[in-house]
Parts: C-alpha cells; sequence; structure tokens
C-alpha cells in the first residue's frame, strides 16, 4: 500500500487533531487509499518539537520549517501554525513540490491568499484547506438533500457561528486577537467557517452588508506560549493588551442564485460553545443543522402528509454519508476527531488520484474575498461585493 | 365593580380572540380592574356580523362601524379590520373619545400612523396596538431579566418570526397580499411583532440594513370572503393575482444602545408555523425565547459554576409574570389566548387607571418608522436611519 | 339553540377551569350542539359561593349541593370537589336525573366507583369522568394513528406524570395527602391520568406489578381551605401532620392485546412540572409525547427512506383532531383551557344526541380497578390481576 | 515510559473500536501511565487475523488464541469474542498471569461469570469489564455530581437502552439471537449496561420484578460470518432460523440504598438507535442523560431561585470530567471512541498502578446477577431477590 510522508508544521490543538486524524484514517476507511505516516512535526522549540513527535506520533521533530518542508522524503506539508505564517510555508512548501493541507483561515486577507493560490497552482500540487465541519456527515447529509431536490429551489441562508470562551472580559489575549497575526477576529477564525458551508450548499456569495463589533477591547496579556481559548484562565499575566480585531460579526448576504442569507458569528455569547449551525429554506422542505449536536440533522419535507408534517430529527449513522465507515448502528456518538478524520480521509484520497481537494486554497481563497468584503460593508456602511 | 362597552369593529379571527379575552379576563384576573362588556360587534354584512354577535357573545350587531363607534354608551372601540380600515375608525373613535385598541400592525406605513397618533393624542383617550406577543409569560420574565442585569449589558439580538401558511404557491391570495390593503407583506404583518418585541426588551432602533423578497408574485384568487391563512384551501378560485408586498423580510439593526441586531421575517418558511423568537446576548448571559414552545423560556447564567453552566428551560408558571392569575402548576399549558387575555388585562387597567397602555399607539407609530426604514433600505440598497 | 343549565359543586382549580370551558366552548365549537349555561355554583360558605358566582360567571350562588342538584331546572350536575363526596352526590344526582360530569378520580377505590357507576347506569342518564388529558388534540392525534395502524402492532407503552409541587417536604399538607379524602396519593391524583391515557391508546389493562412509596411522611398542616399545589407556601401553619398516601409509583403493566407497559407517577420529580407523558412502541413506528410541551406530537415512520428516518416534531394545528375549532395556524399555542373546552364539548354534545361519554364512569370505574390492582401488588409484593 | 504489549482476541466491531482507543489513549492522555502496544490480534482464519493485524495496526496475527495467551511478551489480553468464548478465555489469560479486560457482557449468566471472576481473582491480575458506557463524560459529571449531594437523597432510577436495529423481522439472525451463545438477548446485551450504569451511581440492586418478551420469534440466517447490526441487511440467506432470546425486558429495581427504578431495554424501539439513559430524582435535584445527545447533561437544582429554576443543559467540556484531554472547547462533540479511549485509559491506569480496574469482573459477575434475578423473575412471575 502506497504510503505519504507528512510534515506537519505546528502542533497545538490542531496539531494534535491531525494526529489522530491520520492515525486513525486507515483504520475506518479501510482499506485506505494510502497511509499518511507520521514523519517529521515541526515546533518552535525544541522541547516543544521534541514532546509533539513523543506525543503525537511523529519519527521526528525539528525546529526548521524550512528544511523539512524541503526534505525530498516529504510528500505532504501540513500547516496548523497562526495565520500569518501560513502563505510563506504554502508558498515554500508549493515550491518544494509538496502537497498542501493549511489550516483555516487560508489567509489573513484575499490578497494573501490568492498568492498562496497562485503558488500552489504553479506548483501543480494537491491543496486543501481545513473548513473541515463541511465533512461532518449531518452536513454531507444536508448536501445529498439540496443536490438531489428534496427541499426544492433554495431561498434562504442563515448561518451562525457562536462561542463563548472569549465572552469574559478577563480571558487572556493570544495571536487571535491581534489584526497582524490573525488577519481579523471572530469573522476570519469562525465566520469564515460559515462562508464555507454556505458556499458549499448554495454556492457563490456576490455581496454583503456587515457589521463588526468588539465588545471587550483590550484583554490581559496571556502568560502562556499557547493559545488557552476556553481553559478558564482569566487573568493571564495581568498586563492588559490592546484588542484590534472584531468580536462579533453580522451579515446580509446575496447569492449568485438569487438566495438571501445571514450570517452571525461571534465569540462572546454567554452559553454557545461551540454553535456552529444554519437553517436552509427551500421551497419544498426546509433543512436545519447544529454542531453542537453533530449527530444530528433536522429535516422537513412539504410533501409529507399534512397531518403528520414536522422536523425530522436524523441521527447521523449508516444510512448516511461516511456512516458505513465508523460505527455499526446510528447513535453512537460522532466526535470532533471523526470529522477530522474524514476531512484527512477526503485530502489523502485527492492526492492519491492527482487532482483537486475540496476546499482547496481556491475556495479558501474565494472566502477571504467574502471576509474582505464584509469588513468592507461594515467600514463603508454600504452593501460590497464580492 | 365597573363596566366598560366595547364595540369590536371586524368578527374574523382576531375578533374571536379578542370576544374570549373580554370573557376570560375577569376570571383569570380577579377581581378585574373592570369588566369589559362585549356591547356591540359590527361587521360588513348584517348576516356576518349577526352571526358574529350570537357566536362571540355581543349584545348587538351592526353593520355601521361610524355610527356605532359614537354611540354614547360605548366606552371602548377593538379594531379587528384589515390594515387599510385602521387610520380612518381610529379617528373617528378619538374624535368620539373612546379608548381604542387597534389590531397591529398600527397603519400601512408610518405616515399613516402618524395621524392616528395626533388623533389619539389629542383626544386625550388610552390607546394600545395589538402587538400582543409581548404579553407572553415568558417574555415578559425576559424583560424582568434584562431589567434586573441578571445577563448583564446586552450586545446583541436575534430576532425572527417565521411562519409557512403562505409557502404554497397555490394558497389563495388575500388582502394580506395587497400593498394597498396591508400597507406590506411578510413585514407588516410579522415582521413588525419582531420590531415590537425587540424594542420593549432593548428599547429604539437607529438604524437598519435590509432585504426584501417576493417568493411567490402571483396566487390564485381567494374563492372565500376571510383570511384562509393556514386553512389548506391550495387553489382558490383559480384565477390568479398579483402579490404586490414582500413574502420575506431581512435585516440588520442598529439599537440606540449599541446593541446589533438581525430581523429575519417569512411567511414562506417551511415547517415554521408561528416561529416567533429571539436570541439575546449579554455579557452576563443569554436568553432564548420560540413561541412554538411559548411555555418555555431558556437562560444562561454566566455566573453560575463553570463545571454546570448551560441554558436553563424555564417553564411558565406560578413563578413568573401572571403565572398565579392562570393555573397552579408549572407545564400545564399557556395559550394564544391566555396572551390575548393578558394583552386585555392590561389595556382594561390602562383605561380604568386613565393612563397610556404599552404598547400604545406611540409604539405602533415607531415600529412602522422602522418598518418604512427597511423598506427605504432595501430598495436603495443603503443603510437608513429610522 | 338548546340550552343545558349547569350546576356546579365546587369552585376550586377545577372549577375555574369548568367555568371558563363552559364560556368558550360554544365560540370554538360554532354551532355548539347546545350552550352551556352556568346557572349556580356551590361552595361550602356564603361567601365562598357568592364569590365563586361573581368570578365564575354563574347567575345564583348555594352552600346546598343536595338542594341544589335537586332543582327541576337544573340539566347538569358539575361535581368538582375532593374525592371523598364523588359518590355521595353522584348518586343524588343520578336519582335526580341530571347528567353528570364528575372530575377525576371517579372515587378513591374501585368499590365506591362502582356504587357511582351502577346509579348513573340505573338513572339512564350521560356520565363523564374529568380524563381531561386525552382530549388533548396531540394525544387525538396518537390515536388517530395507532387506529390507523400507522405504527402497527403495538408492542409497548411507557407512561408517566411526574410533578415537583410536593417534593418540598415543607410543602404543607391538603385533602391529597391524606387516605380518608383522596383515596390514594399520586396514584390516584395523577397515576390515574396516565391509566386513563393507556386505556385510551391501547386498551384494557390485566394485571400489574408496582411499588408505592412515600418520601415525605409528614407535612405541615395547610393554612388555608384551598389547595396549594405550587403557590410557593413551604410552611403552612407549623404543625405537623401524617401523610399516609403514597408520592410516587412505579408499575409494570400487561395489556389485554399482549402489549407491556411501564407506569411512573409522583409529585416528588424535581423539575418535572406536569410531565404527564407516553411513549408507544409498535412494530412499525413509535409515538412520542410530552404534555409540557402539548402542542407537539413526536412521530416515527419506520416506511421513510433509510437516510431521512427520524421522529417528526408534529406541532398541533388546523390539520390535527379539533384543529380547526381553535386558531388558523399551528404553532399559536395550545392552553389548558383549550382542552378543557374540548372536554366540554365532547361531553355536551353526548348529552345532547343522548348517549355515553368517553371517559365515562364506566372507564373512571375501571381506572380504579388498576388503581386498586397497583395498591395490592405494591402490598403483597405479587403480581395482581386486575 | 513503559510499554504494555497487547494481545486482543477477536476483531470484529469491538475490536476496532479497542485497536483505535490504543492508539489514541496517549495522545489524549499525556503523559500515559503506559502504552499500550498492539502487539498481536487474533481471529477464527488466518486471512481474517491478518486483515485485522494491517487494518487495525498489530505487529502480528494468529488463529490460536490460547498460544498467543500464554506467550511471555504479552502483558494485555483484551477478549472481543462473543459471549460464550469469554469464560474460557479468561481463565486461561489468568492462569498466565495476564490482565484483563474483557468485553461485556463479562458472562451468559451469573454462573459462568463467578467462575471468571475466581480465576482472576486467585491470578491475582488486574481485571476489567467492557461497561464502556460508564465512562462518558457527561456520566462521570452525573456521578460527581451526585458523590457531592448536589441532588440531595435519591428517591429514583429510570433507565432505558433502546435500539432498533432488529426491530424488523427480516433483520437475519446472529449470534446475538441465539441463547447458547449470548446468554441472553436485549437483556445481556443491552440491558446490563443499563444495570452497571445503574450500579455505578446509585449502588447495588437488591431485588427486581421483571417481563421479558420476544417480539419476532424468528429471523432469517444470516449470510454472513459477521455480526450485521444496522447495516441494512434485510433478507440473510433467506432461510428461517428460531430465535430464542428476548427482544425486550422490562423491570421494577429496588436497590439497597432504598430508591426504586425501572429498566427498559429493546432492541425493537423504532426509531430509537442507541438511546441509553437514565433520569436521576433526587429529594434536592434531577440529573437526565440522554447518549443520543451524549455531549450533553440535563441538570435540575431545586435550590435555584423559583423564577429561573429549570433544567440546565450542559454540553461536555473542559470543565467536566476528562474534559480537558480532549478539546479546549465545549461542545466540539463528544464520540464513541472519546468514550472506549477513556476506558482504556482507566484500564491501563489500574495496570500500571497495581490495582483494580472499574468496572471489574467482581461488577460483572454482579450485574450478571441481576440479569439472572430478572429472567428468574419474569419465569416465575415473583419478585427476585438478586
Amino acid at each position: 500500500m502506497k504510503h505519504l510522508n507528512v510534515a506537519m508544521i505546528g502542533s497545538g490543538f490542531m496539531g494534535k487533531a491531525h494526529a489522530l486524524a491520520y492515525a486513525n484514517m486507515p483504520v475506518h476507511f479501510y482499506p485506505a487509499p494510502a497511509i499518511p505516516v507520521r514523519k517529521v512535526v515541526v515546533d518552535v522549540s525544541p522541547e516543544l518539537a521534541k514532546a509533539a513527535a513523543e506525543r503525537l506520533g511523529f519519527e521526528e521533530s525539528s525546529t526548521d520549517w524550512r528544511e523539512v518542508v524541503n526534505r525530498p522524503d516529504i510528500d505532504i506539508v501540513d500547516i496548523c501554525t497562526p495565520n500569518d505564517s501560513h502563505a510563506e510555508i504554502a508558498a515554500e512548501a508549493a515550491w518544494a513540490g509538496k502537497h498542501i493541507i493549511c489550516e483555516k483561515p487560508l489567509a489573513r486577507n484575499a490578497s494573501e491568499a490568492k498568492t498562496m493560490l497562485e503558488a500552489v497552482t504553479a506548483a501543480g500540487v494537491t491543496h486543501a484547506v481545513g473548513f473541515n465541519y463541511r465533512y461532518t456527515p449531518a452536513i454531507r447529509m444536508a448536501k445529498k438533500l439540496l443536490d438531489a431536490g428534496r427541499i426544492g429551489k433554495v431561498l434562504s441562508f442563515r448561518g451562525h457561528y457562536m462561542q463563548d470562551w472569549s465572552a469574559d472580559p478577563n480571558t487572556p489575549s493570544s495571536w487571535r486577537f491581534s489584526k497582524a497575526t490573525a488577519g481579523s477576529g471572530a469573522l476570519g477564525d469562525i465566520g469564515t467557517h460559515v462562508v464555507d458551508t454556505a458556499r458549499y450548499l448554495l454556492g457563490d456569495i456576490e455581496a454583503v452588508s456587515s457589521v463588526l463589533a468588539t465588545h471587550v477591547t483590550e484583554r490581559p496579556a496571556s502568560s502562556s506560549a499557547f493559545d488557552q481559548l476556553a481553559s478558564g484562565d482569566r487573568s493571564g499575566s495581568g498586563a492588559k493588551v490592546p484588542v484590534d480585531v472584531d468580536d462579533a460579526v453580522y451579515s446580509l448576504l446575496r447569492f449568485s442564485s438569487g438566495a438571501i442569507g445571514t450570517l452571525e458569528a461571534t465569540r462572546n455569547a454567554r452559553g454557545r460553545h461551540n454553535y456552529l449551525g444554519f437553517e436552509i429554506q427551500g421551497a419544498d422542505g426546509t433543512i436545519v443543522f447544529d454542531y453542537e449536536r453533530l449527530g444530528e440533522l433536522q429535516v422537513m419535507f412539504a410533501n409529507d402528509r399534512d397531518d403528520v408534517q414536522g422536523f425530522r430529527t436524523v441521527q447521523a449513522g449508516p444510512f448516511q454519508p461516511y456512516g458505513d465507515k465508523f460505527w455499526p448502528i446510528a447513535g453512537m456518538g460522532t466526535g470532533y476527531l471523526d470529522v477530522k478524520t474524514i476531512e484527512c480521509y477526503e485530502f489523502i484520497k485527492a492526492v492519491t488520484e492527482g487532482r483537486q481537494a475540496a476546499p482547496s486554497f481556491e475556495d479558501g481563497y474565494k472566502v477571504e474575498l467574502v471576509a474582505d468584503a464584509i469588513q468592507t460593508s461594515a467600514s463603508t456602511g454600504q452593501w460590497a461585493d464580492v
């Protein structure tokens, strides 16, 4: 069986998720299109890199991503670093002819994303951007229903992604609160997942009218080199640093198809932890999804008998997309790792078949175009074309 | 005990709701501030009016609203007619010195609403507009929590009202699909309920950015003089008539308080029947309401212990507003009629105490200002100030 | 239109519900089979009776139920008193030739219920027992689906009725905690509703294996003549009185049809307010109901396509039983009063048509047979035949 | 770091789950107490065993479990075979001094389980039985709340485990439908999970009153050597074979603590896929869990303020047991594999620390005592002591 050597750059929370996905994919998807080999992991210090290799099952560790990316035995470069380094690493990896999977958002803005797309296109490698949620089996099921016309012409899309880990003003700062590193705040971090989901399910977005808000304008500096997210640390090192990105974004969307949409994303929604979801209303039915109950899809068909019409709660299982690859009974529990494992499978399959993955850097770039338009609209107070 | 004679103009679905509310209010709210007496009901033909009197428990019937409104024995005029007649009837009633409760929306537009407000203000009568949903006990509970600061500074409001009775293109037309009669479509019919709820809970809206959509541009003419709503008639008389109002409205909202909001209203949302609701995110908690489960309020407090934080499903009952007036146990079932009964109580109480009701014509006018701004924004593609 | 004069004995919480049902029924069910006239209300003191007449809209009041029951102008006797007086009042009313509706449970035990059934049978009057919940539109819908074979052969029934108003050991005592007055505790008060629902939907119960529990063995004496239920009074008059009835009942059920069931009823279930519900599993589908969301029925059909199978949340509305009598749109809110209004309609209709109501005293008696068997089983530790 | 060599006997659905748990555990639980090494996998044919080794990441494969179990380099024997071989394999492994984890139910009956317990006790090895669901973070959270007295004295337990994969009479037979191989049907397969959960949370069960039912008395023979579960095969090889085990079990439970319980388990509940759950009512609160939404726990505290009391939906995350070992944000998705990974961690930790795991063979034996009592009660129609 074909093996593909992976170099992973960055070993934080996302690195862990990717490492486990590489390990689990060939077990669930058997026989796998190819076996990903955890060859080398890169982090900023030798200690961190070595610990990551041990923990995450990589054969080697390094602090020199550039050297690693250029190693002839590496087939795949997996970019799990903060947003500001994506472009440079991707360019180098493309130049070296490596296939690339890059965590989302692809870049800090569309212009940066464009250079990345150009690099991978010129290199002719397979590229993917880590908008993993579109691989959730229930979302795949939604796509299947839409493609089959089961809810008719799509009229509207209500998308949201709400978290609360930064709602507390004492949650420490991190690279996610810095425009220089992250590009934007909730918009880039989680709003782009909504944009990707919307594009995946309904197609391109043409124009937006948007508002951005920053509810907490300064935060304690972090006492940790790591992204703390919802760790419960609420004081950091004490000193205050300014926040120059958005906490929340609200937008109207106009799709090329004529459908209308709304997008709401915030990291300050008390009680919403990973509340990514949507409601798609069609002429003949409605589909509703909420990632906090990721094993379920709500579907309503207008051609059901009048007296027993209602939203059906469909549980992900053997009869839905990818369901036969996991557990033999519905309702056993789809986890985050399963979603990342499917993402891994689709990327490795694309690499093996010598074709583009989806979502690709092109998708990542188009998402950035929407994100840029949202920022433009928010600052001009006008609709902005994408 | 004081009695107040009511003349009700219009005896359709809303007339029935009001009549029952007059009958039930003094039983639930005992002793009532005054007893409303169902004196005379007016409709367009003697047959309809007579049948309404018999069915709805009015002592007399008439087809001449103007004469009735001017009768010296009438204390209250209750306007349950289509939107295009509100202004004329209200003006006459005000001139005659009657207290007025007028179904929503107050008028077809802000200018018409303004004349009505001027008339009742000049007459010094008590006036109310029938945005009944704000009387839902769970919404009153939300207000109480907001006023007590239980969720801290309010950051955002997501409001929606979705129905599906007109989703089928063969649902017959009615006055609700005509700009001349209704003023607007989903916007005026149900979107205004969201606006009223938003204003009730968060205060004034300053500016909007909006889109309107008409999904079904012509419908079969109705074969009935009555509003069929979700009766299941899907062919009407056969002939097609054009629709010149919106089926759906989507809007961003900017509140005077600085909070940001979204509003979505549509009568074409398959599977959503009376899906009025909101999510209010505050710095210290979140409140969620869905009228399709009107007996429940979801509340989340950020100061709950970390390990047992979560949305609480609070059932309306004796410990919430008005709860002690209905049934002695929570979860027995709050119905639409109960909401209308509370509305009736608050109006009669205001009349008895010689003060303004809430929502008053002033509220109704301010809602129309928002609705006008939404239409302006939708046509200009710009934010519109209210 | 035919009028029927009602004498109501007892004016507590149930009296209020019945009075409103008499008032509202002819408005919802138009034209009504007959108009119930609130003629006279009886309570224990002249003051209470007079206040009840004023509040509940009765023409007259009295303290002498025996005299009232024998008045020639009375057509219907409505018994809303505590359980220990049902038998005597019903016997007198039957002897006087009155139609009777008696609140549930019919009696304190089967033997007492039997004398009541014999009295009304001998008198040839129409009789009904107030197991009102079976009139809930969603339960009617369940019955319709079962009768149409939509879920195939019924395999099992899980029924429960859980409340929490007496969970606090300081909730004062009342007649509901006394065997002499009530016959039994949670079993008679709410467990019998489950038995009635089970019999309505699945037919007769043949045998039971049961446990009873009394969690709170003494309570403060009440400081009020009235049933406080969930009023929040948690101290009463201070003095403690013993409790000699059950707080909770658990039972296995064997139906004549071969189906197996479970019954759980308790008034000490924290957080459960009026949690009456069931799950009925059939060979081809499942139906689930929870009264705390009384406007919804959950139904699952095994012949739905594998990939979109799931529980449908069907909202009560115009397309379900009685739906066209209330509001023109689903999801507007079914309340407790609506359920009582339907009960009133069915009883008045039966009286008008000169036939038996359902549930009748015979049903009430059969429920008592099951309740007696449950007590027998609980004390012998053996299965008991009904 | 310490390594422990694992020999896994059986490579079906459970083998896959265990293999992934061995791989993932040291990544989530870092540093792990020891690293489990997938040394050798055993299955019935060389082809199956070899394929399993390749797929599941074992170094070697074999068809001779006895030889493997006796290899000196093996530290742990993991038994994933059908129930009828558990005892023999466990005895051999104990004799060889290996630590043992055995899938549930431990045996076909209590007598068989007893011999197993005696064998491991004599050998002084660490032993565990695979009632994995008690490791679900939400169930651990429930335990924590119970132990802290957060809901006061426990009054009752309602437990259920419902599936529907065998509801269709054409679902093929397998070893799960044979008393000789499985011991019992739904009782042993899934009912025992409820018993384990009940014992874990409330302590020992003293007596039961039970009913068993077999709804489908013959099924098509399977055309596969494998357990098909919910694969959708509905015809098998065509020939019919008898079913001699139960499809469903219903039982009353009496706990040593005085609490009362109910247990319902069936594999024929249409629409219920992996519906394991419970409701625990205490004097001061209630806890509700449903595995089909395994990332959530419902908790209600009676000492919350009256007006905002209600069930809290707590999402598993960093603040609940094991939450810090998985993902940094609540609501990201707990999957079945995560539960198995926690089970693996606790077993490896116990082995490393030279102490007993929980649940141990003793727990497995006590569960069998309850299962035996349920069968006794079902056949005698009497309560049976455990």
